[in-house]
């Protein structure tokens, strides 16, 4: 049994809902940002990259990959507990596998679990065209008390 | 895309082989690990829970879930290297989801990255029986050089 | 300012109340098993090697290694909040940085933060008689409701 | 033994030469990031903290805690190595502590090893006036052929 194959809890929230949330609590955030696939515990969240995002050689930079990581990781569990603006990245582990260099960036987020308390996912990262993944993470977000 | 979805290298040994090399190389080990699925890229290590595998509460043991993630990744990094005892772990970051408890430890690998340096794989376990992952690690193997 | 300046919280615990306990709560555990150090925030653990913890080569084993720094984030973490056999290990990363072998094996842990809910450390191993660090490992236990 | 305790390898590069290079290296990059102290094995980023630094609620995000603990290593590996723009972050494993909110951050590095393929090193992170730390790291750094 694969990530992928994970059983997945509902969905409370749609990309388009998730967008705007984004985009109004975090006015300085690329607005090229856009959720390109939703589906109970899983979400694609698709980046273009600007030359902020590189480094020397057309190398896009390990800060933009772990951003990006974090932000489909957060909108994936907003998705499936509503928008709770306190919830916080507790723990970020990322694997940096290849030399990430192209147009667009995809992160494919899917959750391994939602608790009370906690929320873990996997974020795997690939260049637009490209289908080896150039970076992996594991992520936990610590969750405010709910209703 | 999603780990099972990953362009997979070849393999290059069969169950059989990498049970046998194990067994030789550890055999302090127990010897009713098994290698029950192998493919392409993925790999699944099923391991009978002992009263060694166990803390208080009948909870499998967070070494026990370690142990296992890294054979697990240590024979799906040999499967697509061959039999190389110098491949050795290291990094391994291990979220821990939920209590384990149970009579079978099954842990399902995925290679991630095999390159020339390094191997990154990821791996998910769970107790037989029950689909809800109690822990995932992502574990880097440096591997010797090669021919 | 590195982890050795950190400012501590109050022990709770002495050295000899762990050991006991983790005796009682561990029976299969090694028992030479041995607190050589304990001051606010800090608490060394001191493993002698036997032939079940190494490797082909004489290398202590990565299993091995894992569980003495989750056992010394453990017992640190219960000094400062008392026996709480329900604290659990949520994360355990950690980075294999040379070949250990040896007759005894250290860990020094350190307290990073004891909040509510979680409490982070950090562990540094080592074999006695070697300054080089063979591992470190960065450990977060989740806590449970505490008066 | 713990970092700070950590026998220290030779330094290469002084605090200019380093401030010197991250500018031209990256020119986009806050120029007001200072080398506040450096000693063998030691290093200590200074980041004035501005808008685009914060999320909502005044707190510093995740990516300014990252990017700063992964330049703050590869200034510190870059210093014992010389300058090998060619050095990559290979791993990034993250613990976000404590709410992050204040003026200045600051990241301080040490060396865990330095070898011929990797350099691993730990940083801690606090805002300036605060010593209870926010975030603490253990980045990898893959390293080129050397001379």
């Amino acid at each position: 049994m694969f990530i992928a194959d994970l059983p997945a809890p509902p969905l409370l929230l749609d990309a388009e809902t998730l967008e705007d949330f984004i985009r109004a609590a975090f006015p300085e955030h690329d607005v090229s940002l856009a959720v390109t696939a939703l589906a109970p515990g899983r979400l694609r969240l698709r980046q273009p990259i600007a030359s902020g995002h590189l480094r020397p050689g057309e190398t896009i930079s390990g800060p933009t990959l772990m951003t990006l990581s974090d932000t489909a990781m957060y909108l994936l569990v907003l998705a499936h507990i509503g928008l709770e603006p306190m919830a916080v990245t507790s723990h970020l582990s990322m694997d940096f596998m290849r030399r990430a260099s192209g147009a667009v960036l995809l992160a494919d987020a899917a959750l391994l679990r939602v608790g009370r308390r906690n929320a873990v996912g996997h974020v795997l990262l690939r260049v637009e065209g490209d289908d080896a993944p150039v970076a992996a993470a594991q992520v936990t977000y610590a969750l405010p008390p709910r209703a």
